[in-house]
């Protein structure tokens, strides 16, 4: 905007490496292209000119965007801050290690590890290097969450939440159920669980702050493929203090995106929870202190319905965070935000608690911790 | 209307007695009031001064309504066609029968029947009577309810029904937790179960064209008064086929409604589907064929929101439909409608197995048959 001298002067974009050019990265490089403070310094492929032609169709700036044919290139690009991982779960471990041991940030995708352990070498190796961790779980930076959260710590308007209730499916075609890395077993081996299942885990508890269930119970009769990879499968959640939440996840059944949370005070519903229909804004339902008209013929109050807009999409809003994080560490000598690897590894512990339970035949598991 | 001649005169209105005073005797008057082919000829009670307030207050024409001081003599009153029964639930045995043995139609609250033995009662001595039995849950007569049907039976726009949702609960005052009939262990044994869970599993044997479930297990933790009596609870239902329904009811958080029905093709909601929030239209939401737009990054296409208008209440819907098929067997030599108790018992039987998986600490549970 402005050449003005050295004080001013905003702070310098963080880099971004993209390690991998998986469908999702698409979207990734888009959000990097329209975040404040964030700016595509390289693509990383098994092949340059598989790089080279993601740059191109996405509208990076291909004389700028150093393109690499291997991972290994880009993680040692000295010009790369941060690297954005698209990778399949199984390899995980290894290019996340080796991004934070070369000292770029991780912002890695979900789900972060096929199981804590795995993930516990992630936040190792990023501690150690004092780089920044993320998960890429977009719909935490929506404004709309935001706003949800300042309800849900209306313990006027929403009391205890006591319930909840997540779905997370979409309609898989035969191209995906044959052919995606989502169901392949070395790949990533957690299918719909590690893949939808996620969202629930996550939305369920950043629900109630982010506090552990004690105990987990999966769903019978999980639906899975030849290989045994989840297709379909979901659980309950037990709290100590009696709260219950419930989740289903699937590859099977149409595009769903519920959350519901019910409290003593006040009932909260979103139907798109991971992706709003619409990029400009989003809604949630409130009903709060619901009570009937005389003769019990209608609600009184009624549910009130919040619009939440935002300028930038979500996922947008996440490099835009993460990339303020970076900067603060790489240009002002920061440490890194400890919330994001602690939620990160508070979703995979219930994942892996789900997963136990459903090996274990729906056995009850306790969450560990 | 007219005075036309016989042949063309409307059939003689079911005379209807409202057997005791109960607070939601009071909602079922003014239905009588409005159901076409419905009139309210006596009040029954303990007492025949609180059986005359009751009509006084509830509009009905004092002069022509009979009071009774008790319930035998409501039922001894020739001029009854058919009774409406809102007697606590452990009452209903008793009264149910001895309205079929004398003639009477029955017209009852719900939960019917603290079991299904209780209930099998009841239905014989309705099948022995030759009367028309049914139960008086209300949101089935709503247009709405028959828009959605329509919606679930589209087997293109919603596909097979894999996994179902439903909340019912409301936010009980002190006074209630305390005092009323649906918390004491000799009234309403079955308590927010019977009174709340009721709806939840109806409207998943509705969604399931009433196909029973095979297997119930309770949620751990369901809340309990002093009494006994269940306060808060739920299940998981599995069908054979891999299906599955969750429910949770309780008398503890706020006023919440929900029926989700996630099917291959489509999803419905509903957040009122016990009583709608508005007497006049009523709201369901269906997804269908939901895929997302380029990048993921919105819903094409959207959800389409879907209104249904109705001129009379649901509840004057339920008594004119109940008043039409009782006319067909008192003017026209007709039988009984079969549907109605078949349903109740369907609901009656997986209420019977979650409380006997809520007994047994949340083992699984056969639904009987």
């Amino acid at each position: 905007m402005s050449s003005a001298a050295a004080p001013d002067q905003p702070p310098r974009p963080v880099h971004f490496g993209i390690l991998g050019c998986a469908s999702i990265a698409r979207k990734l490089a888009r959000a990097m292209l329209l975040a404040p403070g964030a700016a595509v310094a390289a693509v990383g492929s098994r092949s340059e000119e598989k790089a080279r032609l993601f740059a191109a169709d996405n509208g990076l700036d291909v004389a700028a965007t150093r393109v690499h044919g291997s991972y290994e290139a880009l993680l040692d690009d000295p010009d790369v801050d941060a690297v954005y991982l698209p990778l399949p779960t199984s390899l995980h471990v290894r290019w996340a290690t080796a991004a934070a041991a070369r000292g770029k940030h991780v912002l890695l995708e979900k789900p972060t590890a096929l199981c804590a352990a795995d993930l516990d070498a992630i936040l190792a190796a990023c501690d150690a290097a004092g780089v920044q961790f993320m998960d890429s779980t977009m719909w935490m930076h929506h404004p709309r969450t935001a706003k949800m959260r300042e309800t849900v710590d209306d313990k006027d308007a929403i009391g205890d939440i006591r319930t909840i209730n997540s779905v997370f499916s979409f309609r898989a075609n035969e191209d995906l159920l044959e052919n995606d890395i989502r169901v392949k077993p070395d790949l990533d081996a957690l299918g719909a669980l590690g893949d939808v299942g996620w969202y629930c885990i996550r939305a369920i508890l950043w629900a109630v702050d982010y506090e552990l269930p004690k105990t987990v119970i999966a769903l019978r009769d999980p639906v899975k493929n030849q290989a045994g990879v989840l297709l379909a499968c979901g659980a309950t959640l037990y709290w100590a203090d009696g709260r219950t939440a419930t989740f289903s996840c699937s590859f099977l059944t149409n595009l769903t995106m519920d959350i519901t949370l019910v409290g003593t005070n006040g009932t909260i519903h979103v139907t798109d929870f991971v992706i709003p229909y619409e990029e400009k804004s989003a809604e949630f339902h409130v009903a709060s202190k619901s009570s009937f008209a005389d003769l019990h013929i209608g609600w009184n109050p009624l549910p009130s319905k919040h619009v939440v807009a935002t300028d930038l999409p979500q996922e947008a809003l996440m490099v835009q965070e993460f990339a303020r994080l970076v900067q603060g560490i790489r240009d002002a000598g920061g440490k890194p935000e400890g919330k994001w690897p602690a939620i990160t590894r508070k979703t995979q512990l219930v994942l892996d608690a789900v997963k136990a339970s459903i090996d274990k035949g729906s056995e009850p598991v306790e969450v560990a911790s």
